[in-house]
């Protein structure tokens, strides 16, 4: 018979992912089958947590059908946050008011699924916890379709959303050749500092297509001139040039090249300038300057919210780390965050394990230089070999009346 | 036993959709079982036909799976083209042309799949071939995301296109919900004079998503101001606002709203202004005078390519058309176009028939204004009745190491 192990709580935190709810499921079906006796969801992670929102996820989750619909559901299903924990040494009072809350739900295992700043969270409440004595154990469960996080191989989220790129991608350069008429597509992916995301576009390279013709990443400075004379001599020989930029790409002297845009100005509610149009701003350059058809595609949310294309590798591994979380953390692990250790390529093997948290938070895992070619247009094989595992097999939405049914936390 | 036929070609023509290599696998395999000696298939339409350009698509489909890859192929196998024939008044000449060469090849059935511009050539080529006394049928076989050619229910390509368009609004509708943080999202949807497209985005609308908060076709003109104020009301009172609308969306003046971009010049090789930034113009707008997070999405081209999501409805009756139109054109039919009527919404039955394709050429079908709402500001249930049949059930790609397969004429 199981042994009850006191309350739960997760928290999802960062931008959303098509697979953060099978992270979610994990920790959810490992923490009950385990003999948790509740296990609370906070809403908006720690910050909707500090104003005392949360649920109880039994109340929410009441059938195996309800964890297969939670799996398929894109976007966090808890809200999620962007709340960054102040240092111990600045503040202690947020966190004496997180530990009493803490105490008053009985918690005992705190779980946080998210990425890079979702770390800090759980690095600082570790850090708390241990100056104060506290019991309760602090994990952290990867997140993020930018496939930053150091450490682990790669992050549940990543291997959907290149998947996603890669068929788009695919479906983008076939419908370029249908007419009989010279035209150049930018295709603007995400991914400010990292071009993980941006080089999954060479996953549409195959015997039945032959792939982008250029692939930027922000890794490396952007040359505007070069950039200009390569699509000239491409244009000057193919009938559909199809080119994939990394929304965060830089000209060397440190300006996006979304700055360039003249006359535009895209801010959000905080004044900051949003990096979106680089794609058009280069589409632009190049209609006035080679007078073709030009067009401007940004890939935008549907990266990380196409549910309807999921890898099941990727949708499997995010329920794995959840579950490998719990187990740990139920072991006794504190202060550590779960990573894919790949053993192999091809077959395919990976495995979980866990890692200090304090040595993964707040760094950011960029593509290396060897893994993009020499004149910085181009993903490399190993590129390639790397990602290829990670897209594999699909999970088919639970289609309703013809559409993919979520779970939402009204229902 | 079969009688032979003599010999058939086949052209695709305008747009692409999802599905328009259904209809002409339908053409092809109907072709073939029902004797014809050879089938052609013209690359880039009318326009490569002129050139000399054809293939025999026997040595290109070569088996059940080529078929069956063809069926899930997004963008015109055979490339496509805008051509339009003059009128027969004012030239001559290029009719000579085509009939010489058509006669050369030994064609008996002519078959255009295309929309209303290609209904136009088929159209001017049955005229020309009565005026001669050629003895050649010509077909149309309907094809459009558009959905505006007049007679038919709907057009083939449309209901994937609605169910692409359903699935991701209801997907973004989710992202937008993720923050605890007021946001407004405009999506912009294909459609430059008919809205069937961007009604569409009602179908996210269910048990699980409370869908668009507005719908703006182009059928009406665009009142900015009240737009704006509906937008700041939903803003008062509603965490996320999410609103599709029309490329096409014109002021009452005329202007198109995209045309309201400062700066922003987005133009073709032909130096026509694309109608496209409608819902960036909008955004930057409630950015500057609400203050909210505001983002624009445009789904551009994947309307029209998203193989991967098509419905199985959709992909069915493109294949009934193509099919259609050349158990029409055997037994008799000439100057024609295949048309699906329905006889019922619930349970969906629809049926091909063949309507004179002078009455269908060049004339454009809107959503009729009173399945719009009073307010102009949403699509009434009569819209959604119609639609819900035409994006129901799937048919999923063949994926091959992670990716959709497509079936290309280099294979």
């Amino acid at each position: 018979m199981k042994s009850k192990v006191g309350n739960v709580i997760v928290g999802q935190s960062g931008g959303p992912t098509a697979v953060i709810n099978s992270s979610l499921v994990g920790v959810y079906k490992t923490a009950m089958d385990r003999g948790a006796n509740k296990v609370f969801g906070m809403l908006n992670g720690i910050q909707g947590f500090l104003e005392g929102r949360y649920v109880d996820l039994s109340n929410h989750i009441k059938s195996d059908l309800d964890i297969e619909l939670l799996k398929r559901t894109p976007s966090a299903f808890l809200g999620s946050c962007r709340y960054k924990l102040p240092e111990i040494k600045d503040n202690t009072e947020i966190f004496d008011q997180i530990f009493a809350r803490l105490k008053e739900m009985e918690i005992e295992y705190f779980f946080y699924i998210g990425g890079n700043d979702s770390m800090d969270t759980i690095k600082k409440l570790t850090d708390y916890g241990i100056i104060t004595g506290s019991s309760i154990k602090f994990m952290g469960v990867p997140k993020t379709i930018d496939n930053d996080l150091d450490i682990t191989d790669h992050t549940p989220g990543y291997g959907s959303a290149a998947k996603y790129i890669g068929s788009i991608t695919k479906e983008v350069i076939r419908d370029g050749l249908v007419y009989d008429q010279q035209n150049v597509t930018i295709l603007e992916v995400m991914g400010r500092n990292a071009g993980w995301l941006t080089g999954a576009a060479a996953l549409a390279k195959g015997e039945d297509c032959e792939g982008p013709d250029m692939i930027f990443l922000p890794e490396l400075p952007f040359d505007l001139e070069a950039f200009k004379r390569k699509v000239k001599e491409l244009h000057a020989r193919k009938k559909s040039v199809v080119i994939a930029v990394s929304e965060g790409v830089k000209l060397p002297d440190g300006r996006y090249v979304c700055e360039l845009s003249e006359g535009v100005e895209f801010v959000d509610a905080f004044g900051h300038k949003a990096l979106t149009g680089t794609a058009r701003v280069l589409a632009n350059m190049i209609a006035k300057e080679v007078g073709c058809k030009t067009r401007a595609i940004e890939f935008s949310t549907l990266q990380r919210c196409a549910s309807h294309i999921v890898s099941r590798v990727d949708i499997t591994e995010a329920f794995q780390v959840g579950g490998a979380a719990v187990k740990a953390a139920f072991e006794g692990s504190n202060g550590e965050m779960v990573i894919l250790k790949r053993v192999s390529d091809d077959p395919y093997i990976c495995v979980t394990d866990t890692y200090d948290v304090h040595k993964i938070a707040n760094v950011e895992k960029k593509v290396p230089r060897e893994w993009i070619n020499e004149e910085g247009d181009y993903v490399m094989p190993e590129f390639l070999n790397y990602i290829r595992p990670l897209i594999q097999a699909e999970l088919t939405p639970i289609m309703v009346d013809g559409l993919p049914r979520h779970l939402t936390l009204n229902d």
